[in-house]
């Protein structure tokens, strides 16, 4: 347990945007620390999850005023609930501060130490993110050997896990990114067989052409908009099409709609939306497996940092617009592992 | 075995349509009888299948100057092949002609009169409309109990068959349909719960809102454009849309695109395009339970006749239009079973 301090930093979610979110949105301040009720329990916040999924509830679920909340990991400082004692580590969602009431310890789950990896891998590749990753590929995609897997936002949070497990499967797996230096990381540190920089193609319908000359037999969508359109047309029959996210629009105000639905038909595809809230029953026996892959090196992870609650707004925008590679968490207080 | 005429009229395709088919896609001419090879089958066409995906070939598989070619019943006059003799009654792809040969009797099967059915629904109600009905709503849509299930084209030949298969599995079923005549076909006849004027509706997204009040499970999709937009809107979380046809489509040049696909995502929808190909192995189990369904009245089937081989391109293309109410067949010689 760490010293309290008497301010507890704190980013507030203030104003609903139109369009593309801006740090205008968030409010940081400085507030008194909060005052557990005799059941709750206080935590002090060590990482704090960035995610793209946040965009769509800042258009909904939150509610202007309160204070940003997504996963994270924390200490727990005082507890009312006999589940948890001071000093014990764990992961749910938390607010964006630097310490948290959790009323009565709900949605608390612990951080498995003895998986004998960081800590905050319990809110990246051994929580939500490589679940989604794994439901995504290995439960819809289902990629089979000699096939070819395209993944969108190959070097982000969840696209790179997926990529990694259809190689694992067997398959060639193409990525897109948005840098050279995210290209370079893809195939070099993550082992795809070939990533396109889409930022920098002339012609997505051309580049995927060249990287994936056999079609493509399963595409793991995170993006949306022109790619998946490009994706459509490159599709082989009977593939399937496991859609994750559509970042592309999450900032738009129109919709200028998707052309080429009709390959849907033509080739026989699948199109599956999911949300990884229809799998949490999944958890329990994937996370020892995964943690194993992890261990063994033969999926390999990457976690970018900012430093401070108060990074929060300028690191969600940032991810929004494709700064971030690989995970991107929020280093809010000492961990105490490291 | 009839007597043999020695004029064949035929059908052929004379001109890849562009836009809008029209009957100058076709020709009718006049030709003397064809000679069979010694290995091969002469057939008298009885009933031809006027069908939309055959929009479909004409943009691609149809060869200019070729006789036209969907499924049809005919009479065996005389084979080379020792499975058939003169008086069996087949069906398979046939050309659009009186007289034809079948080269070594390939792609033929027998049309089983112990089934006790007009001999026309071996193209219809127990062919591939009947098989695609089956195949779309109960292998991929999977309709529960109290859910709603919304079918396009609820008039024709798949639709009609795909609605009542719904109701049978206990879910409320509605529909779409082009005209009055159609809406109370499909209400009266057919004993959908309930059917919505596409063509006098004044808006979509109301006339689903007020057909489907609690949303829609199962979308049977015949058609994609305006209403496929609408439907996704009204769609609930987990809801199945099998895609068997996209019919307001085969006729444009251009491609506006499907907007709130972004709902395919919230809404955890799966997509799925379907063809009947990659369904073929069912058919044996599944047609007598389907002639059971007819037999009984469970399931209820109209057809629509045109006269005479040199009437197919004028039904085709009122078909495509939205003229035709159930299946549109062409009757082009005589059935010796009525």
């Amino acid at each position: 347990m760490r010293a309290v301090t008497t301010t507890n930093t704190r980013v507030l979610f203030v104003k609903r945007p139109v369009g593309w979110v801006d740090e205008s949105s968030f409010a940081v301040v400085h507030e008194p620390m909060p005052e557990p009720g005799p059941a709750d329990v206080l935590v002090r916040t060590i990482y704090l999850s960035v995610d793209p999924y946040l965009r769509g509830r800042m258009a909904g679920a939150f509610r202007e005023g309160e204070v940003m909340v997504s996963r994270g990991v924390a200490e727990v400082v005082s507890s009312g609930h006999e589940r948890w004692k001071p000093g014990d580590l764990v992961w749910g969602f938390l607010g964006w501060e630097q310490y948290g009431v959790v009323r009565r310890g709900e949605g608390l789950y612990p951080v498995d130490a003895g998986l004998g990896l960081p800590i905050s891998y319990s809110v990246d590749v051994l929580g939500m993110p490589g679940l989604t990753a794994w439901v995504g590929m290995d439960v819809l995609g289902r990629p089979a050997p000699a096939e070819t897997v395209f993944v969108s936002s190959a070097a982000g949070a969840v696209g790179s896990i997926a990529g990694q497990l259809a190689r694992l499967a067997g398959a060639r797996v193409v990525g897109s990114a948005g840098s050279p230096a995210k290209v370079r990381h893809v195939v070099d540190e993550l082992g795809f067989d070939d990533c396109i920089d889409y930022r920098a193609a002339p012609s997505l319908d051309a580049a995927l052409e060249a990287a994936c000359p056999a079609g493509i037999d399963v595409y793991f969508e995170n993006v949306g908009g022109p790619m998946l359109e490009a994706v459509l047309g490159r599709m082989n029959p009977l593939g399937r099409i496991p859609v994750c996210g559509l970042i592309s629009g999450y900032n738009a105000t129109d919709d200028p709609g998707v052309r080429g639905f009709a390959h849907i038909l033509g080739k026989r595809l699948t199109v599956t939306g999911f949300s990884i809230y229809d799998h949490m029953w999944r958890f329990e026996a994937w996370q020892p497996k995964m943690a194993e892959l992890v261990r063994s090196g033969a999926v390999r992870y990457h976690e970018q940092f900012s430093d401070g609650v108060e990074s929060g707004p300028s690191a969600f925008v940032g991810m929004l617009k494709g700064d971030s590679m690989g995970k991107h968490l929020l280093r809010v207080g000492d961990d105490p592992t490291r």
